[in-house]
């Protein structure tokens, strides 16, 4: 799914840095910071969750107020939640640093925090890393590719994705990249997921870009239905390329479907990559009476644990399946239900079917599986992405902290 | 918590068995059968699944109708849920067979079945083994005992419980027995639970009765946050000790308490031996602005597999509790929630304080742990239980048809 020559400066104007700041114990690059040469409209989606981070309530500040910025920094290791005061002034005063850096204002720059709750930043260690900023930060890939890392937490293998469309001739290209494997579920996630594009948007039309593309790829990704409190997407766009995206013109269509192929390619990947995961399931529902319940359907299924293992162990346990669509609230008739893994059948009408055991532990087996429930009681749709879960997801879940 | 002579047959006029009849591979009982020497009322509460299994539409069926039964046959390996037609008529035949080796019409027979979906029963050796009903069932602790046991499925502990209390110098007893380990979350849960008493009450009195002591006990667990298709609590009252239950007297606060603490205990072993466990997790929240904001955030906690996977790891990340709370949809002020594990508050008006690790790790090595969430907004609270997450969870829900 990722290219090759996919990285977040790609696009005209960007650079970018990962720094070694001694957070991590294992000594990698733990800060990244995403520079616009010039100052670029920003749009911002934020956790649901009641408790919110102090590095994210200030980006959603002010990208609120201002709907520009020239850089992002993000920092793993500390969520920089539950602090208190200290919190906020925390989140400032390394904004100011790095601002400082790039000859910029502070409000110029959004900060990003993941990692554990209730524990302080270490501003000493961040200032001393942001030091290196100037003489690190360059348009390069490995430049890029080090700021990737330095967002990672438990995620195994980076998430980048790039597109580039032609508009009037001239190419415009957008890049994302996205960390988080645990803490996933919709509204947002333990995610946080940085996009540059060379596009001219304004402000507020970008940020209506960005709800489009989030809607259907980030928002149907579950690893374990917890949601975090740091959960943040941005874009910037910092018009390098000299084309504007025009509401209800081509370039729209061209932006948008571009756009949300690079959300989905990390969605992807964040599902294929959540803690513990030995394969990629897709779960997929058709024939509902309303989106709503499509929703519900594909939600409590992605959810359930016992679909999760049993997905992990490689057993054609349907009725799981049907028992967690039973359960999600869904207006749908069962005894219309049809269930299929890949292209077996295995449940017709709400009723069991015979059917190859070993053809479904064959399909089982692979690292991406599909599930499809046909209802037959509408034309709704929807479909999301999650894991399986194996011992890996609890080894890494019981002792993250230490 | 289990009192030593807690048996299903305590109460009068109760028999019970717990057959062989060779479903279960490693050979134990997989049949078990209840029976009351009289006609008794009868209430019963079911899954709110969707999709549910045609052993219990049978019971439900002849609750609403008859208010009244003889006996309770429980059998395990297959759940009887998602056969079609077939799945009716498998349920009624091995009733009729039942309520023949007792001498009783069929109507009179309640059937519940639990396993795996999909699967039609063995209705053959079912059959076998009702042969051996009437040379089996006694009213000895020793034939309770086996039928407890029949029941059983991942459950590694039999679970039963009785109370007797004295109404008018006469003793009056209740007993309960449950199974269910996975598959559980309010709503109820892959749970069966059969009570018996000798009281006399009718059969209206009887459903209000249960629904009050199931709201705050079977509906306040969860282990996987799965609901199955096949939970069924049923209640017999055949009324031999004498004693009849009157709405609005001492008789009634007298069995409803002895009721509720049965069907508590019922509820802690079934958490305490969800599948995997290595702990119970008693999550208590206070101070909450309505009942349903109480009950909304300590579902969320029971329920997020980064707490219980953290509670595995004996790790006092109290982080993901707020934000399981968070994340509730209930109605709250993070900066005023006070966190405890036991005795040591880790969290006050929504920042970290400083706690002794070792003291932490301490209390959350013990096999029962208390979380308790303070918020500090109102009069209302709630309690739930539920268990760790545990490689073991994994390793039993990875191959369970198989």
């Amino acid at each position: 799914m990722s290219e090759k020559s996919s990285y977040i400066t790609k696009p005209k104007g960007y650079l970018a840095t990962g720094i070694r700041c001694g957070m991590k114990k294992d000594g990698k690059p733990d800060l990244a910071f995403v520079v616009s040469e010039r100052n670029a409209s920003a749009a911002g989606m934020y956790t649901k969750n009641a408790v919110q981070g102090h590095s994210l309530r200030r980006t959603r500040r002010i990208i609120d107020q201002y709907g520009h910025c020239r850089g992002i920094m993000i920092n793993t290791v500390s969520a920089n939640a539950c602090i208190g005061i200290q919190g906020d002034t925390d989140a400032e005063r390394i904004a100011e640093e790095a601002a400082a850096a790039i000859h910029v204002r502070p409000e110029e720059i959004l900060t990003c925090s993941t990692g554990v709750i209730g524990q302080r930043l270490d501003v000493e260690k961040i200032i001393h890393g942001i030091a290196n900023f100037e003489t690190t930060l360059s348009r390069s890939e490995e430049s890029a590719h080090q700021a990737m890392h330095a967002m990672m937490t438990t995620d195994t293998v980076p998430k980048e994705s790039s597109e580039t469309i032609d508009l009037n001739g001239t190419p415009v290209t957008i890049s994302g990249m996205a960390k988080g494997s645990g803490m996933i579920h919709p509204d947002l996630a333990t995610m946080i997921a940085v996009f540059t594009t060379d596009a001219d948007i304004e402000p507020g039309f970008l940020d209506a870009l960005l709800h489009g593309a989030v809607e259907r790829t980030f928002n149907r990704v579950s690893v374990d239905g917890d949601t975090s409190v740091c959960d943040t997407v941005v874009i910037m766009a910092n018009g390098m390329s000299g084309q504007k995206i025009v509401a209800g013109t081509d370039s729209q269509r061209l932006f948008e479907k571009a756009f949300r192929k690079i959300a989905e390619d990390l969605a992807r990947m964040i599902a294929a990559d959540g803690e513990g995961a030995t394969k990629l399931i897709e779960v997929i529902v058709e024939g509902a009476p309303t989106d709503q319940d499509a929703l519900l359907i594909v939600q409590s299924i992605c959810r359930s644990p016992l679909c999760k293992t049993a997905m992990f162990g490689q057993d054609a346990n349907w009725g799981r399946i049907i028992t967690a669509a039973g359960y999600s609230g869904a207006n749908f008739d069962p005894n219309k239900t049809d269930i299929f893994f890949g292209p077996l059948q295995v449940c017709k009408n709400g009723c069991a079917m015979i059917f190859d055991e070993s053809e479904a532990k064959g399909i089982l087996s692979r690292d991406q599986i599909l599930i499809k429930l046909e209802l037959h009681s509408g034309n709704s749709s929807d479909r999301m992405w999650t894991c399986d879960f194996s011992y890996d997801y609890v080894k890494i879940n019981g002792s993250y902290r230490s």
